[in-house]
């Protein structure tokens, strides 16, 4: 039960993103681009401050979380400057035509804002995909007020985030309620903030049963909002032949990297390999366990993290047609209860394809590495798994000649597709497709990185016979904000005449 | 209950759905394209048998039905050629830059079909959106199949559509699980429908009531699908005084035709009017009630909606502060049971506001005018309202001016702003916007007239350090579609270098 100042702080956050919300969203893309930028400079200002206190809350090394700053400092900047472009507006205008039958009128249509937006933060983006990440970034970008769900994980963290972003928002002179952050774990508190009516779009990073959680809640609204929960995935890695023979000891140290860096809790880790019987495989499973016993023991983010991870690992292992490949040799003082073992399993195609649960995800460093008999099985393989954020192939040009029936299964199954690489590392820009079909996220048709993930945010108006006094500048003729826009389906920069 | 033959043939469909769409969608757009006018030329064909077929089922006079017909043909041949342009996909390539930190791969991407659709045919569209309607052709034009729900208003007329596509597909050597059509008018297939596995997503237009079930179902799969559903509402018009002033009897005349054209039974019918009490809203009102009284009355599309419109138009007008102003003087030969008699009906702000019942739509050729006390019930009135297709104003740059705040509502409320025009009549281009926030659609992200409708069927995938030799056509550096992509945030036709 949620204590009566907590309902009365989440009514008063919610009158204030709604009033807000009626300022906020009448002001220019400059407006909006200025705060991101500002909110940049601000986290940027709490200097090395926020790094250590979330190295404390999240065992996350600095390193890493030095390049997440960078991400997520990126993130603000490049979405501004998406914003003040307006390509993700998609602004198209047709012009009137009289002499049509019948007459055409003038019609423009640009992007408005949903409303107010709910962000859970995620606990293992603690700067990325938290307080101030990509979510957040690209909601304020669309014209949204935000509420956030602190993620409990790394609250001081948190607050130090909330504290830059309302200092640019003070600094830009905008309403306080443009942003605001809730926290507390209660799970009644991550309910009350999806079904409250004034919320109009949620967006969350964590785990599939949290997301399908809120997704449902969302659903059965009187007034249903779409919501964005990127929930990860195992991300299959398919292992053919000939790139495995000429390239196996260089892969596994790829994928050993891959498979445990962050200690393997991001939702893009490859937390399952596919490949065809043959010494290859074997010299690729041999090299790839022994890079992974090098691999040191890491604390995972926080207890549940570690104790699911525990868990988990421990059912795949007890499989009795699941073998033990390698587990870190690497001791390392994790706090206790939180160490997270780098592992690698290995077990048979007719196992996994009789055994539905070893295709859940693992979050944490483990991956289970399956040998198949022919490619009809690693075919049967593939058609069995539910989507997925990634696909990964690993495959000489000749292997791809065989593999086209593989590669349209990916086509259907996955969000991004990957030749020759690992799928952790996920780049900001507007060709990144992050979100694949469910279960993998719930909406596969938006992405939660790169700059159309301001798309999630907004939703198109279409201006009729409109006053060229009374239309916004993104579809006013002169163009005065210098936007692409198509006129009369033609892309240009240029006024209309 | 369903019988086993319809359960047998539903998994039949189903199973060819399945079955093609792995073909399909593998093939490129100038198939598809080729597909869709080939469907136009064989419904060209059905000639003027099909107007009268479907004359005879709905109602509707020919002269109306011929003009859709030109819509449903246009639709086609339209979504053909944006399939081949390319626009709706978003292409976006970014190219590797290997001193990044980390290096970026190649990143490319677009649009893939998300799976078989199920459509659900609207009565009183019988072409332009039902069984060869927009949804039907925006699923095909992505690259999905089709599995069409005959409406049962209109058998004959849907039989022989389905008829046409079957014979397009025949001649364009596809296999004939790309479309196939259900009839029957039993609740229990559309469900069944909806919760089939193979089913990727809905779409439908109708009442609200038919939506919100399909879309519950459709959220409550195990794994959810998105539903366009395209719901309706009563689609406001601000009356504002100097306008009335100036142009109250030809206004009035253009409304009458508005609420009455089709029988009122548009989506888009503007079925509430919103005024300041003044002289000129007298006047309005006094002839907007002459102009509907010449009205004949007309049969509606079938009896389900005759007996619901004669039920709510009794209850409007049984309400003690709801008045007639008129209705139509001209009788028809209406088949029995089937009369919409053009009505208007008038209350005072204050009864609108205190009876939310008021502002539910009443399908059919019905408008209520609502006469207000001042400017700040008029806002009352429109802050009240829920999400809407349209918003009209009528007003001159004067009233604009006094306008500002509700202009900011309607942004927020509705898909589609009209000045000084009639909400019906959608065009079919790629600025409109058919589609607003809940419950006048139920995903206002989306439109579902003109091309970019073509998206609700689509989800991107990104391709990285994709081989050359396996890229998309879209995607391939010479460019052979000639496609307009974004190459490294640039839009061109240009070949990738």
């Amino acid at each position: 039960m949620l204590s009566d100042s907590i309902l009365r702080e989440l009514e008063l956050v919610m009158a204030r993103a709604a009033e807000a919300f009626e300022v906020y969203r009448t002001l220019s893309v400059r407006h909006r681009s200025a705060l991101l930028y500002a909110i940049a400079q601000e986290i940027d200002h709490l200097g090395d401050a926020l790094i250590q206190t979330a190295h404390r809350e999240t065992n996350l090394d600095t390193a890493r979380l030095r390049s997440e700053r960078s991400r997520m400092l990126f993130q603000f900047r490049s979405y501004a400057d998406a914003t003040v472009a307006g390509t993700w507006m998609d602004l198209s205008i047709h012009t009137a035509i009289a002499d049509h039958n019948p007459p055409r009128p003038d019609l423009r249509k640009r992007m408005v804002p949903l409303g107010p937006v709910v962000v859970f933060g995620a606990s293992n983006f603690p700067f990325a995909y938290a307080t101030a990440g990509g979510d957040t970034a690209a909601a304020l970008a669309a014209g949204c007020t935000v509420i956030v769900k602190a993620h409990p994980a790394h609250p001081l963290t948190a607050h130090m985030l909330a504290g830059a972003i309302e200092k640019a928002i003070e600094k830009c002179d905008l309403p306080a309620g443009v942003f605001a952050q809730m926290e507390g774990a209660d799970f009644e508190l991550g309910k009350k903030l999806v079904q409250h009516p004034t919320v109009r779009a949620v967006a969350f990073t964590g785990s599939f049963a949290g997301g399908k959680q809120l997704f449902d809640w969302a659903q059965q609204r009187i007034c249903p909002i779409p919501v964005f929960a990127e929930m990860g995935s195992v991300n299959p890695v398919y292992l053919m032949p000939r790139k495995l023979e000429t390239a196996a000891s260089e892969m596994a140290l790829q994928f050993a990297r891959s498979i445990t860096s962050g200690a393997g809790q991001f939702c893009t880790k490859p937390g399952l390999l596919i490949g065809l019987e043959s010494d290859a495989l074997t010299q690729f499973t041999h090299d790839l366990g022994k890079a992974i016993r090098k691999v040191q023991t890491m604390p995972l983010l926080h207890e549940g993290i570690a104790e699911s991870y525990a868990r988990l690992r421990e059912e795949a292992l007890m499989h009795e047609a699941v073998h033990l490949v390698a587990e870190s040799d690497e001791a390392f003082a994790a706090p206790e209860g939180r160490a997270g073992i780098p592992t690698l399993a290995t077990t048979d195609g007719a196992t996994f394809l009789s055994h539905p649960g070893l295709q859940e995800e693992i979050f944490g460093p483990f991956s289970l590495i399956v040998h198949c008999k022919s490619l009809e099985q690693v075919m049967s393989i593939a058609q069995k798994l539910e989507g997925q954020l990634t696909g990964t192939l690993l495959a000489t040009e000749e292997d791809l000649k065989e593999a086209h029936f593989l590669i349209s299964i990916l086509e259907h199954q996955c969000g991004r597709l990957i030749l020759n690489g690992v799928p952790t590392g996920v780049e900001v820009c507007k060709s990144m497709q992050h979100g694949g079909p469910f279960p993998a996220s719930t909406d596969s048709r938006f992405t939660a990185v790169g700059s159309d993930g301001i798309k999630r945010f907004a939703r198109a108006v279409c201006y009729q016979n409109w006053s060229p006094s009374l239309l916004p500048d993104e579809l006013k003729n002169e163009n005065p904000l210098n936007m692409g826009r198509w006129v009369n389906d033609v892309w240009t920069r240029d006024a209309v005449k």
